[in-house]
């Protein structure tokens, strides 16, 4: 959870029932007073229903992971039986079914309180472009409360729902985060189906989460992730997906020039996180930030948003009155870019994005302040586009460059609210996620990437020697395990000096770690095991059996037994002690 | 080798140098005489300088894999200090650096005899588009060489060049190797970098590879393969890479409706090549060709072309004259595409990629014919737009599909010239050349992609109850080994029965296979191997020490030995001739 006030009530002993959520939730409702957060506030008694069910469910025996959770759902987003209108009343139309991802969520228990304010056709990123009305941030009305999905976000901040859904294509599930203080989560192109989402740009659109902490994100994320067979942009997990970033990250982060546009209070808050980072054994550097720059500008300046006016471009050809003058402008210009020109401003995507994995390459993610400043809501509705496109310079290159991102609030001391924003290569989200936790001090748990499971007991330890060999593998440490008791350890004659692990009816149990390792990590892992390790299974105290490095019996039979020590850190720490040999 | 007369001489005791073959080479130019097949023939003694300094390097004990082979290559792929025409010579610029496809050949000591002729700028499928004449087929002057690499594919088949280089984005290197009766690689996007290569779509262009046989062309994509660090569009093998089929791979063929353009004499050597598959083991299945038909036609009728004005369309638009008038006007009309009907057409292209997908699921393979006949030459001079597109039929779809495909040539009996083209998905490249051996009957070896070797003993084996484990992981069996002396096997009480392989100073060696992993695979294989089996290493005959499938020492203390054996199915023919149990 994060910190920000008002700090939640503490959780009460018992969850409550969605129906008691609910009403909780309309209370909040009435108490905030901002009916321009949403586009369509459902019924309370409407949302009942569906709250009674889940609870019927729950009574039922059903183990349903969301129960008693209300969502919102940005208004290009469908909702069965509920008008999808982008912000502009009179393209809304009434969807038979809902998407997918709200789909998935209301199977998992969710309750949608209803569909949220936006930058119109979710074009903009200040969340003041819409006829339901300019959103002011959550803490702060005289502010822009970020866009396009200004009502997600800020009905989250304001605790009126648990998760709210945002897209982002330009930065809209990041920006809002930051300016509300509470989490965006921006996952890879592909993971989440697009089915039911009325695009911006086809190419570069993703779905988001807003939630008021990291693993409350990730479990929703979690739970809309994977193809749905319609959506043709789905992606599948690669094979060789890294999984964990090892005790001492690398993080890149933009050079002085890169920093520039900063204000002094955001410059400070991006400082408070690096000394964080740095505290928690990240190591920390600057990089050119000009490859991010110009993709970046290329969503603003380039052909890319003929993709909008494939979608929209037609309706808003024929001047409806409540369409937003500045986005009908900019979707219009839209429509008059060539078809070369377009493949040209792709072909140089193309290569700003192996400049932008070159810059990346040996760290594990990219930290950016979120946006450069927070506007006041005057100069947002006075300059709706020269703000909107400030507020693009660290979000707008993660999607053209096919990057994961994960906002998270800084709140150092009595500053206002602002993020930061991880950014991570494709299909990294994890390490996005673990990352992250630094500025909020949650646990953090497995993204439903592929992996397998892989038991150490020796030098391959956290803090051992040959720890790297996991983490250049994109390993990641899921916790300690200890074995049932027929096991023992003998010393090894390796370099570095290492256990070797057996089955023995005479042993005591040993202590050891449970790394995850990508299907493709775990074959190469296997393919370069020196001998005399094998691989092969070992039985652990709760009776499961799991993959782990052990030892060829023969080689062991001659070497010296180490019954008196239960784990292998147990034996090192008692060789430095006593003066003998200690390992690499 | 393909069979095609004439029969190549057979091969001289030793193979001959650099400038041996140069010569030879230069005399089959004077034999055959075609100066169409060249925009530029170099002089011979420039070559000779060239194969001097390669016969030089040979003699200083230099391992040089292409020493001793000549090759041609279309004109839009740069050759260091000979002009790129791209099939006009007004275009034409000197590069001083080759393509790094040439780069590659040339260090690996392949001698350049020219550049060849082809459809100006690569557009056209059938050779008859360029100022420096239309290029016939090989074996009939009357007929079309085919396109848009015509010069590269005849003089591979004329046996001047050993191997020449083409493109291919809607089937130009392989619709000219179907009609010139040699082989034709289209390789994976992004397996060949295209830096130096005269982009005619930078999404869909290929390099592609003419030889006379498979395994010499795949010894050069193999050479030529892997990232250069320039080109943008270069992409990794994904670690799940499937690298085989099986003994019983499952090859789909266009349905009825999907077969109807063939021409009689196409339709019989098609069929050919079909029970010459079925004979060989593999399941034939028809499939609709519906989504294959719509995604080939949308490179003729949507806006794709739209990338080739923005590489040609300036220099075009001055209307050069020796601009070939079919190419000028299609060029022109691409300039015509806005923004988003080209983004509109990528969408469906993305959907039909899906639907593709979801035809081939199942399947290892799709069988098609290469072209539906083999058109007169006088036909493609006085139709050249209708009689190219109608070439397409069959090719046009791998590129925008994303899919891999290799063309080897058909002859039954006094039958035409006549290519089928196997094609798979992208990556899968090695399974297509393996399969295209049925109709060449050539050993294959590996293609460059990422493996790992593990070796089997058992119920793994081939055609054993447990072999599907392999090859559904996309597993390729590469040969049989045999096992230093020291290992034995012991009858596990496993269902179904397998044998535990053990190291014990008593073994006298065993029988096993080897086979080759992705990454992914091994991973997942090691995941999921069941106790009591366990991967370690064994020693070969040779010395060499590879991963395999053993057994826990414990678990075979108390099995019975199967010492009479030095092979698992040698113990399985045992028990089926005496009537004991057999394994499943």
């Amino acid at each position: 959870m994060n910190t920000l006030p008002p700090e939640p009530d503490p959780a009460p002993p018992t969850p409550p029932t969605a129906s008691q959520r609910v009403i909780a939730a309309f209370e909040r409702v009435s108490e905030v007073d901002r009916p321009e957060l949403w586009t369509t506030l459902r019924a309370i008694e409407d949302v009942l229903v569906d709250a009674k069910a889940v609870d019927e469910r729950v009574k039922a025996g059903e183990v349903l992971p969301l129960a008693g959770t209300v969502i919102a759902v940005k208004d290009v987003i469908d909702v069965a039986g509920q008008p999808t209108t982008a912000g502009c009343p009179s393209f809304g139309r009434v969807p038979e079914t809902s998407a997918t991802v709200v789909a998935r969520l209301t199977s998992a228990g969710a309750v949608v309180l209803g569909k949220t304010n936006l930058d119109q056709f979710g074009y903009g990123l200040t969340g003041t472009r819409s006829p339901y009305g300019a959103v002011s941030a959550a803490w702060d009305r005289t502010k822009v409360a970020g866009g396009s999905s200004c009502g997600s976000a800020v009905a989250v901040a304001l605790g009126i729902v648990d998760l709210a859904l945002g897209t982002d294509t330009a930065g809209s599930g990041r920006i809002p985060a930051a300016l509300n203080a509470v989490v965006g989560l921006k996952p890879t192109l592909g993971l989440l189906p697009m089915t039911g989402v009325l695009p911006t740009s086809r190419s570069y659109d993703a779905v988001s989460v807003f939630a008021t902490g990291l693993a409350a994100g990730r479990r929703a994320l979690a739970l809309m992730t994977g193809p749905d067979g319609v959506d043709p942009g789905t992606r599948p997990w690669p094979a060789d997906v890294r999984l964990g970033a090892g005790d001492h990250p690398r993080i890149a982060i933009p050079d002085k020039a890169g920093l520039a546009p900063l204000s002094a209070a955001a410059r400070l808050a991006f400082q408070d996180t690096v000394t964080r980072l740095v505290a928690s054994g990240a190591v920390v550097e600057p990089i050119a930030f000009d490859a991010f720059r110009e993709a970046g500008e290329l969503v603003y300046t380039g052909s890319l948003d003929a993709e909008s006016y494939a979608v929209i471009g037609e309706f808003l050809g024929k001047d409806p009155a409540d369409a937003d003058p500045t986005v009908a402008a900019l979707v219009h210009g839209a429509g008059g870019h060539t078809a070369h020109a377009f493949a040209a401003d792709k072909h140089r995507l193309a290569e700003l994005k192996v400049r932008a994995a070159q810059a990346l390459d040996g760290f594990d993610a990219l930290l950016v302040p979120t946006v450069p400043d927070h506007p006041e809501l005057a100069e947002a509705l006075a300059d709706p586009i020269g703000v909107s496109h400030r507020m693009a310079t660290y979000s707008s290159f993660v999607n053209v460059l096919d990057l994961a991102a994960v906002t998270v609030p800084v709140l150092p001391g009595d500053r206002r609210p602002f993020g930061v924003t991880f950014v991570t290569r494709a299909f990294e989200d994890q390490i996005a996620l673990d990352l992250a936790t630094v500025c909020t001090d949650e646990p953090m748990t497995h993204y439903p990437e592929p992996g397998e499971d892989l038991v150490v007991f020796g030098a391959h330890l956290r803090g051992q020697p040959l720890n790297g060999r996991l983490t250049e593998l994109g390993a990641r440490f899921t916790g300690p395990v200890r074995t049932a008791e027929r096991y023992r350890m003998v010393l090894l004659a390796t370099e570095p000096p290492q256990p070797g692990v057996l089955e023995d009816a005479d042993g005591s149990g040993l202590d050891g770690e449970r790394w995850r390792l990508s299907p493709a990590a775990l074959g190469r892992f296997a393919a370069t095991l020196p001998e005399p390790f094998v691989l092969a299974r070992v039985e652990l105290e709760d009776g499961s059996r799991v993959l782990a490095v052990r030892c060829e019996k023969d080689a062991a039979a001659t070497a010296p037994g180490l019954e008196r020590y239960e784990s292998w850190r147990g034996y090192v720490r008692f060789t430095s002690t006593a003066g003998l040999r200690a390992p690499g």
